[in-house]
């Protein structure tokens, strides 16, 4: 078992991971298949205000949970609002971008595959 | 793509999903197989104040987040306090029971394997 804060690691810039096309994005990795999870991985985004991902689309499924902030989701010509609670299933090969559009951070719990590529 | 706010989906008190010794334990289904989701299920955990989850282990992982709250999780002999931002790797067969210790509602974000019995 492990239990740490999610603060206790450390977040990286999106282009240090070397995505392009973000702004103001970094991401914590909390749980990996170096912690021994066999299934899929835990990650904690982190968008500036006017901060966005990239507009991209992957063969892998994501679930998310807002955290905090507020934003919207950009899907092909579908805009939609997120605030704090929302549930996002984004299924594969389903375009998507985040968008932070208030004045603090806008935080996301995201859930992916392990080995997605 | 789906999106949703958390409390649109109800909460099912743990008796009513054939869960016995769980005391104030409800769970809200958030994104799971009949989603379309393939791999892996997001549920929202909510205890009372003095509440708890059965003392049990299974054969799948979980990984958890804690939301809100302020409780305690037991791990065989080990009891180990937990906040709001904190992240639990529980490996598979390991023993693990949460408590609440505070005066809300601890709730969690849980989320594990599809089809784990």
């Amino acid at each position: 078992m492990k239990i740490f804060h999610y603060t206790e690691h450390k977040p990286f810039p999106a282009k240090t991971l070397g995505i392009e096309d973000a702004s103001g994005l970094s991401i914590r990795f909390l749980i990996t298949q170096g912690d021994g999870a066999p299934n899929f991985a835990m990650m904690h985004l982190e968008l500036e205000p006017g901060g966005c991902t990239p507009n991209h689309q992957h063969g892998w499924e994501e679930e998310i949970f807002v955290k905090t902030g507020a934003g919207k989701i950009k899907s092909g010509d579908q805009t939609t609002a997120i605030c704090p609670g929302d549930v996002i299933y984004i299924a594969p090969d389903e375009a998507h971008q985040f968008v932070n559009t208030g004045e603090e951070n806008l935080e996301l719990l995201c859930v992916i595959p392990n080995n997605p590529g």
